[in-house]
């Protein structure tokens, strides 16, 4: 797997600038459309006052979300991927070296929508983060076991929505502990801002 | 691009190896948990008395929705991709040759929950089917481009849902439509039935 051996080096300098920087990174993985802009954009109209916090938007195209993520009052810079299904360590050593992200900022990445290939590509990110939504089934983490296992926290999400859809939390979690025990969750609802404490509190601890 | 030119290779031989049996096949694509697998289900429960069904899934582990296919009343046989991403026209080749499908039947190919990578792998199919859920965002189209171009039909499913996200049907028409003026559309409720009649009725044109 040259491809992987080649973006796990370069997943290393981007470490490197990271800890050099102070810069905590965190990279946003899940579904399309399961709401990871939604939270960016709460979370950065709550924490910008206290918190520095930069984003990297990656999407097959548009400028969509990069321009939410600036509305809500962070500086953002999209990758468009074209065809592609993933950000890679080398599209986001090549955004730190264009957008000048500072001194002891948070910064988030945000995936591409896909549940499969972001799982293997390293992007040097000190935690990842998976959003599902429940819409989505609660069977996912057996079918897409490598980004459940990649993941340090699960955001379940949309959970406004539980009493009209079949979708048992305790499944999700028990299957997705079984693959990754360490996972961590936290119930959300973006909409209704249930949840959004803890994931202060849980980025706070990072 | 050589690993697409030679998928495009055995893409043909599919297509004669249809052509030859008089199979009409169809790949239903969507992100994961949009209801590909429930639609099928019921389609399979309606339509198995005056047809011969066989489907061929995608998933990276588990046997889970052959097992759902299986009991709803037609022959499955699951491709597990692993790491992989999507389906490719030679695994559908080797498929093909491990379960006899029936001349003059209908072939679905379920493949793996991912709007991205599937979208660049013909398998031969006669119709694209995309599948995607209201709860998704009706922003899909403008941000997978390249799946809304390639897919002949769009079914917009869980309507349902639609009193209980922001969603709006026309807006996905009119960004599908300009990527894909041939592009088709049925809305679709698998869980209350609503939109089966008109898919059975597209089916019955192919």
């Amino acid at each position: 797997m040259d491809i992987l051996s080649e973006n796990n080096r370069l997943a290393e300098w981007n470490r490197g600038y990271f800890e050099g920087k102070k810069i905590v990174c965190f990279n946003m993985v899940s579904s399309p459309g399961s709401g990871k802009t939604t939270i960016l954009e709460q979370t950065i109209r709550t924490l910008t006052s206290s918190n520095k916090i930069f984003v990297i938007e990656g999407d097959q195209q548009t400028t969509r979300d990069a321009d939410r993520i600036e509305k809500a009052g962070a500086p953002a810079i999209q990758i468009n991927t074209g065809s592609g299904c993933h950000l890679d360590a080398k599209m986001i050593q090549t955004a730190l070296k264009k957008i000048e992200v500072e001194n002891q900022s948070i910064l988030f990445i945000e995936n591409v929508g896909n549940l499969v290939c972001p799982a293997l590509f390293d992007l040097g990110e000190k935690k990842r983060v998976l959003v599902i939504s429940v819409t989505e089934g609660d069977d996912k983490p057996l079918k897409y076991p490598y980004m459940f296992k990649s993941a340090d926290l699960c955001i379940i999400n949309k959970t406004d929505l539980l009493p009209y859809v079949d979708f048992k939390v305790e499944t999700v979690m028990n299957s997705a502990r079984q693959l990754n025990p360490a996972l961590e969750f936290i119930l959300m609802s973006a909409k209704t801002a249930d949840g959004m404490a803890e994931w202060y509190e849980w980025l706070g601890k990072q």
